[in-house]
């Protein structure tokens, strides 16, 4: 039986895009379902009814929520183009990386995103101390990952497109080639791997949704 | 060369004491540095810089951070007494109910022990319905990890222990064995492995230490 692969996700969802990304990159095909997330599917409900958030991957009719653990979930499966590397150790490195960027400085980000005025102007040093962790990992290397993109730099992502949409709807820079040359570096190379080059959700529709998002000042 | 293993940790840390309890689920033996967390040793600085936390697990020198990403590199190194099942779908499911443990369920209980009036009682519901996600994904089975206790155990590992003590502090029951029987049995059967019963720390010391932690009423 062949695998029957089932992505159900936005279109502008950065933790969706992990899933598309990983997927291209082990070469399989799959089927997409857009969900409204002022509306969700029963059939998203169904399969996520702990979170009841998109991205679920449902292979052969089981689900797998998270997008972290959808990640692992197919590196298991499909061992073509690993994700993670070998080394226990390189493996545990992908892995706290990817987890520091969930866990500080994506919440970092957005804490600056729905904030205004004393409480956004205190939340930008968080941002830039959580970058300069990434600045400093990244010395000496294209990507994460070594030569190809792997789990961190997935996870990483959606900093490559997002984090410009977010600086020009707050008016906040975060992000310079001075100031941050490797992660500067590193997102020039991200974005030019053809698989991310071709999944990318359209930046005037980023500009507008993020727009109706953020703290009014 | 042997082995050379060593970790941080703090007596009372259900984090640390996941490591020590994977480490002894393995057979393998640690020199363990306990922590004063309000003075934090020289090299738990430098050993894990980003969060400055423990616990860390240092193996031949080499420090891994955050208590999952520890227990994957574990398991990743040492073959003996797996913590994850073989099977791809199993060990999504692990990784994602050990990832809830930690992104809700903890954060649900930490919020009710620290807030009080009537923040603490809308607190409430949302640990009752965290642990009835717990109580539904243990119907049927002895442990997580089925007939031994595998990464979503030890992942959940403290509330056999900690929920008793913060509903001491607090007086508020969460489990009793009429609303959340599975969970109640898993918490017996947890407690009597002798890995998990040779190593908790002493109650009346933990029941000091959160009620200096708790919110005055």
């Amino acid at each position: 039986m062949a695998d029957e692969l089932k992505v159900f996700r936005t279109w502008s969802s950065p933790f969706g895009l992990r899933i598309i990304w990983a997927l291209q990159l082990k070469g399989l095909d799959y089927e997409t379902i857009f969900e409204d997330l002022s509306q969700k599917s029963p059939l998203l409900l169904q399969y996520n009814p702990t979170y009841k958030k998109i991205p679920v991957l449902v292979h052969n009719g089981k689900p797998i929520s998270e997008s972290l653990v959808i990640l692992e979930y197919i590196e298991d499966t499909w061992k073509q183009n690993p994700l993670l590397p070998e080394d226990p150790y390189e493996r545990a490195m992908a892995r706290f990386w990817a987890k520091f960027v969930d866990d500080k400085l994506l919440k970092s980000v957005i804490n600056v995103l729905f904030t205004k005025g004393k409480e956004q102007e205190e939340g930008i040093p968080k941002v830039m101390e959580n970058l300069k962790y990434i600045e400093e990992e990244l010395k000496g290397k294209k990507f994460f990952g070594g030569a190809t993109i792997g789990f961190t730099d997935i996870a990483l992502g959606w900093t490559a497109n997002l984090l410009g949409v977010i600086e020009e709807v707050t008016g906040i820079k975060f992000i310079d080639a001075q100031k941050f040359p490797q992660i500067s570096e590193w997102m020039h190379n991200f974005c030019d791997v053809p698989v991310i080059k071709a999944n990318w959700p359209s930046r005037d529709k980023l500009v507008t949704k993020y727009q109706a998002h953020v703290a009014p000042k």
